[in-house]
């Protein structure tokens, strides 16, 4: 894809209060994207999104992302079933960040390492604790 | 800070189950950082730190970050009084993402625009919307 499909961003007004949705991509096109539970609220991923994959996350109702080290879009769930269905999504103030609030399917986790959510250790007493 | 204060990766399974807290900064030296409301768990801010950030973070209890735009360390509620009582700080699988779960003083809130959190917008029928 060569151009973006989003507008440019506006000025600063524009950018916290307006209705369009001009996300700002960084130096290398992606966007950070929070994803949570609908229904339990945690924090299941934090993953990247170039201007595609935000675009596809939209059309389709289904998180898509952009990988850093393959350097590839991936639609979440194509090959763990882990498909995210889409039922809201928001951008913060600068929109330099969106959070999506996801329906997992397949087995409801998000992890690659088995886990429901990637945040699965915890910072206690000065070592890290896996905690579900 | 010259030198970062936190271990280098070890292998990935050290990386996904270890207990030591090493974390994978970007190549500008920031790792992504999301705040929740440590009692309605909402997201409030999403946001970068530096290896100082982090340490701080950790030592003080209290959420830093780094500004990507004035490139600058700064501890949260400094000027706003919306200091930010760190209760939990998670890490993810590949650890180049914190999840802190905090007590936002002063009034509450997180945004700078006035807003409790700053993801005070959902996209609805192709528009941003505001709301609680």
């Amino acid at each position: 894809m060569s151009t973006t499909p989003f507008p440019p961003a506006g000025d600063k007004a524009a950018l916290e209060h307006g209705s369009a949705l001009t996300p700002r991509f960084d130096a290398h096109g992606l966007i950070a994207a929070v994803a949570t539970h609908v229904e339990t609220g945690e924090i299941l991923m934090l993953a990247w999104m170039n201007a595609e994959a935000l675009k596809l996350t939209i059309d389709t109702g289904e998180a898509h992302y952009y990988s850093r080290s393959r350097q590839a879009l991936w639609k979440k769930g194509e090959t763990s079933g882990q498909v995210q269905k889409v039922r809201e999504l928001r951008v913060d103030c600068d929109q330099d960040a969106v959070w999506i609030k996801v329906d997992p399917q397949g087995d409801g986790g998000a992890c690659h390492t088995g886990a429901r959510s990637c945040f699965y250790r915890v910072w206690e007493d000065g070592r890290l604790v896996e905690r579900p």
